[in-house]
């Protein structure tokens, strides 16, 4: 855990420069717009410790899966996202001597996102070795207005001297991925080009044949005038620049406007990328950096007017918060259904950028409660369009007749991973894939869906859990071997409690959907029915009858879901037993002993609770959470948030604002001692959801949004909005009374504390 | 399976060249002497499919791990054995055309193996593509006699031209291995030297430093006399040779004479090594081909003498067991106790050559009957000196006070593997070691072993054992979670019943040889004990407590041990429902779907009952191998040969001759399809073990040996010998009667059938 990052409502600042803390400022302060994202990597050369990253969405890499031991069924690749090339660089030379923050002394470092506008803002004075004085004042951003579109504005001042001072401003496409498996370049050269003014490279990666066009133009004032100088432009493969000569008189301000563009082959024709960048880099130079950054502050301002989270009285939880939203708002805007949610955004390489079931687990409720339902529709639609590949995935593992299991890890629908224990194992994200169709329709009531999309997507789940169930003649039940939980400390289990309910559910929620879609639509539901060769009669009485004998593992004296067969046999430890030295178990213990412990790194059995909430009466969750939260560490980015919605729940409101607190700044103080890989994006929804469903007790029950809030007691008053079926509410809580307004849309019934409330349109207090 | 080799009860024979199976040839027709091995690869060129492989004892390399997702407590590096430098090339080119099979029309090609004299033979006409024929005839050995020693016999008849022929004889060092993890090189040049009629070259692996001197000469005959041609000597990196141009005449022979020296600085100091493969070349040069040969075919007739099983009336069965006893011999001749017995013995790379659990359980009762006594216990020595590693390993994952657990994997006593599932959970090896010291002892009287080795090793092994298992508050028993038994196809269960019975058992042994070796020397048990460190009051009750107490899964209502907890929630299939397509299994089915079934890839509970048989009733091994062995699919080359010792215990007659030709022919008909990577030579102990425990029902018991022999319909005799406390014995059994002969030592008392004979020195018909 670490404390740099000042504490402020709207910007996240590093202050003083430790090149240690590097990697992780580089994350943090990470900039994206959906499209394409960066780490906050330096415009100026560093040879200093950095991870060097700038990613374009959609654009991955099939690198050739590494693995000690092949086993059947494994992928062939492992899809990753690409670092991509890269449009910031401005390298800044005097004489001999560059500027380089590694060898510089730094005075005043300061570096600043501003999340209300979506600026990077860095500023510092460095000492050259010979003694001459700059200062530098960089801006940054990628454009949330023309996702294809970024600037810099990039200041310098030589202090104490007069000098001729060289700019090279390039784009660089001869990058590497830090976890390309055999150390393999995944760029290939098409073409550069570079004249005055002007640089455009464009790369192919290897086998996926992805195009992307990186070009940069640029202008640059003297004393605020255009200034005059040499510029000589220069190629070599995957690399062109503009270096210019500029003299420099001291105390004079020289400012750099640098304007890149990414084009990726998935938006545009080949043939035509060229065309289209030109015309682009051409429109970013007439319309300069401050009509750019007003543009794209705008859209910021309209995206914090409908889903800011304000916390009055804890500056930590409300930067906490932010942060979290600033990083899910520019990674993922909803608007292109091809894409989905990488583990780390465009702030790292890690988990390869593939899509996870935390998208429908943790990303879906919340653009469901901030954003258009088209976004959140758009995530399921992504899994729709995936299904014949988790067919083909199913297949690969001996299933059949249209079983469908969704892989781990994927980019195109494919299965990624490669660690059986995950990967064939680790199937509850099957239903979590099928729970997010029943959240979204739950949620928008758009039972259409079903109709269109959702029938096929679940009856494949559902024949997936009916092969995988197999029949105990010793329990006279069904059981379901072989598997791994979300609690990923525990593999190769039999009867995980919370698959096991998840199966169970699904093939009921599927008998649902099939009937709602007969009796709706039973032309499509016949289309359906052809297309999956549906034996309506005898597969429902199958999944009748497993949903009838399924087995629950369970300790009738505690009164509680057991994880798994077998869990009572271990030592029954709590966390508060264990030495600091040992934390977290993941970086200090041997596999073997983790395996063998009962510490948990995300609760199964809690987390099937949030899920089923109302399946279960309030002591049944009291028991199972007083059992297996103090085993949990936590360990799993995904785990706190599920704890503060049902500590919230049990009135424990210590322990919900400290696993709040866990969620909301596991990176700002890097918790888990691994930001600088990256910044957990999907785990960040679950700090938005702490706070609605938790603190906010938000549910949705029977089509109508129901409150049951408190406030934590190091608050003052916190406020969310909701968008919720046409209608924006705005909850707003503070020690003395909650506020609920209705900002836009017709009139609506909420429940608040188990009453039901009109909201008109002016709002109404409570 | 395959069936191309023609049955002879001497010699394995290939006749017709099919390139196709060149690979399962060139594993089958090895050569080997303990200290060097090859694999049958051609000493002319040969550009068709082939799997090159040279070995040296105990020269390995420690290649960088690789694999998919790291986990606490794998090794950094797998060591392997090294493809090491060959002696064997003879390279013969007339005009522009290579002698290469790949492009010849090849006639009358015959490769045999002859296992009396250990001599590999091969021969067959070439047609070259301009119509030129050659008769070649090639015999090839490394000698038993010397084991830094090898030889050739090449002879070659141009049949229908007369021309110029150069024949170019090498030593290449510039050799990879086909497993290396990142296409790395393993050798490092030390020097060449080529002049006329010798070459050396010497190699050093890299990050281990081992040295191999490579070196050959030669002499060459025309029609009888020394040939007269221009000898050409060249070099370049890890390379030498010379080439040799001589004038032949249609149908006269030319016989190159070709001997090959390696040195390892494991056995000579680095500065010494060219002076001494010098001097051993010339002495080679000097004795000549036939010489050479006899004094080694004299070592196998001395090795055949000892440990021949004959085979009367079963041709197949013959050549099966004889095959298995001289790869056996040619791997392992217990000379050196820093080497050990690798899976492929000289055969192959695969599983990287190292020493595996196989040489306690299956290798250790071969050597105990067939070698003097000083054999096995170099191996057993083996592992004393790796303890303190096997001590730091058991550190790495968590567990302390010298507790020991022995690697899966080893060269030099650190642990290799890195599946975790196996790595930290495939733990019954450490019971097979702490059994072997047991059954060393029973089988040769020598309890002095405890005292000066056994000891330590017993006290290590029941320390992890005593930590290693856990108390379970709801089974009021110590389990044991977390564990891969032999049966690989079980993956992290608990209580798996061999292991459980391991633990249990390697207690009480302990606990015994602590008061043997108090009662016998108390001052080395005091020395001990301070070593070690060793609390005896606390830790032996603390023994007591587990033996008494621990818990072993059983099915009360079968009566039958339980391979683990949870076995009976699977689906209880039998291998005969299975599909032919679906066989075998690991290569047809997906690991997901081989998990979750109940098919056994080596029968744990079968095993365990072979180990410690004396402890169960016959009704009791009749219902456990009556329920297991119908789900074995035996894709252990390790399983068979205890399901023929069961099975002959039970009167199973026909199961155990299936298992028996099984195993003894596995390689040789390739039933699991992977021969080509080498032969199985540490089942091939298995093999033996089936014929004299299986079929002869050897067993000693209380100091004595005990028979209870019956013989196979399909022969009509077999007969095998046995070391034991200082005589050889010979059993014969035949339809009619059983013979026992001492052939050598004092008269003894052995057990035939339940009652005691005495056995003078001319032997006892019964």
């Amino acid at each position: 855990m670490k404390n740099y990052i000042k504490h402020d409502e709207w910007h996240i600042i590093e202050e003083g420069f430790d090149p240690h803390l590097n990697r992780i400022s580089e994350s943090l302060f990470s900039l994206g717009n959906g499209r394409m994202g960066q780490r906050a990597n330096f415009e100026e050369e560093y040879s200093g410790d950095t991870h060097q990253g700038s990613y374009v969405a959609g654009v991955y890499y099939p690198d050739k899966t590494r693995v000690g031991w092949w086993k059947n069924g494994y992928p062939e690749y492992f899809a990753k996202v690409l670092n991509a090339p890269t449009w910031i660089g401005i390298h800044i030379k005097i004489g001999k001597l560059s500027l380089d923050l590694a060898k510089c002394k730094v005075k005043d470092f300061r570096r600043v996102l501003d999340m209300k506008h979506g600026l990077l803002h860095r500023s510092f004075i460095a000492t050259f070795s010979d003694g001459k004085k700059v200062q530098v004042d960089a801006k940054r951003f990628c454009s949330m207005a023309d996702g294809e579109v970024g600037a810099i504005r990039y200041s310098l001042i030589p202090i104490n001297f007069s000098a001729t001072v060289t700019f090279t401003l390039g784009i660089d496409a001869d990058v590497v991925n830090k976890d390309s498996n055999y150390d393999e370049k995944f760029w290939e050269r098409v073409s550069e080009e570079s004249k005055k003014g002007m640089a455009i490279v464009t790369a192919q990666t290897k086998k996926t044949f992805f195009q992307v066009s990186t070009g940069m133009t640029y202008s640059i004032t003297s004393g605020g005038k255009p200034a005059k100088g040499a510029v000589k432009s220069s190629m070599r493969e995957k690399y062109a620049d503009n270096t210019i000569t500029l003299k420099l008189k001291k105390g004079e301000e020289t400012v750099i406007s640098k304007y890149g563009a990414i084009l990726s082959s998935e938006n545009h024709p080949k043939a035509k990328m060229n065309a289209i960048i030109r015309r682009k880099l051409q429109h970013t130079l007439t319309t300069g950096f401050d009509k750019l950054l007003a543009d794209h502050s705008a859209v910021w301002s309209h995206t914090w007017q409908e889903c800011d989270i304000s916390i009055e009285g804890d500056i930590a939880a409300q930067q906490g918060i932010r942060f979290n939203i600033f990083q899910l708002m520019q990674t993922y805007t909803g608007k292109d259904e091809r894409l989905n949610i990488g583990p780390k955004g465009f702030t790292g390489e890690k988990y390869g950028g593939s899509t996870y079931w935390d998208t429908e687990a943790y990303c879906l409720p919340f653009y469901l409660g901030t954003s258009n339902p088209k976004v959140a529709r758009n995530l399921l639609v992504y899994r729709y369009k995936h299904l014949p590949r988790a067919i083909e995935n199913a297949g690969k593992l001996g299933f059949t007749q249209g079983a469908a299991l969704y892989p781990m890890v994927t980019m195109n629908g494919e299965e990624c991973h490669n660690e059986w224990e995950i990967t064939f194992e680790e199937i509850h994200r099957n239903g979590a894939i099928a729970f997010a169709i029943f959240d979204y329709i739950r949620y928008t009531g758009d039972e259409d869906y079903l109709v269109e999309h959702g029938l096929e997507v679940l009856i494949g789940i559902a024949r997936f859990w009916a092969q995988r169930v197999n029949w105990s003649a010793d329990k006279q039940k069904y059981v379901m071997l072989g598997v791994t939980g979300p609690n990923e400390y525990e593999n190769n289990s039999n009867n995980n409690w919370y698959s096991n309910t998840f199966a169970a559910w699904t093939l009921g929620y599927a008998q649902q959907a099939l009937e709602y879609v007969k009796k709706r639509n039973s032309s499509r539901y016949d289309k359906i029915v052809a297309k999956v060769k549906f034996d309506e009669v005898e597969e429902t009485s199958k999944w009748k009858e497993i949903r009838n004998k399924m087995y629950f593992p369970e300790d009738k004296q505690r009164g509680i879901f057991l994880q798994q067969d077998g869990f009572l046999d271990k030592e029954l430890l709590t966390v508060d037993k264990l030495r600091p030295e040992d934390r977290p178990l993941n970086q200090k213990w041997s596999w073997d002993r983790i395996l063998r412990s009962c510490f948990i790194k995300q609760a199964d059995v809690l987390q099937g609770i949030y899920f089923f909430e109302e399946q279960f009466d309030l002591p049944t969750i009291k028991r199972n959470f007083d059992f297996y939260e103090p085993m949990t560490v936590h360990e799993s980015s995904l785990s706190p948030c599920v704890h503060v919605i049902l500590a919230s729940r049990l009135g424990y409101k210590e322990k919900a604002y400290e696993m709040y607190l866990r969620t909301s700044r596991l990176d700002l103080d890097d918790y888990n001692n691994d930001t600088e890989d990256g910044c957990h994006i999907t785990s960040m929804a679950g700090t938005w959801m702490s706070v609605v469903k938790g603190f906010g007790g938000m549910r949705v029950s029977d089509g109508k949004l129901t409150f049951s809030p408190y406030i934590p007691d190091q608050w003052k008053a916190y406020s969310f909005r909701l968008e919720f079926r046409g209608r924006v509410i705005k909850v707003k809580i503070s020690k003395a009374k909650t506020e609920t307004l209705l900002e836009f849309g017709e009139p609506m019934e909420i429940i608040m504390n188990g009453r039901p409330v009109r909201l008109e349109k002016q709002g109404s207090a409570l």
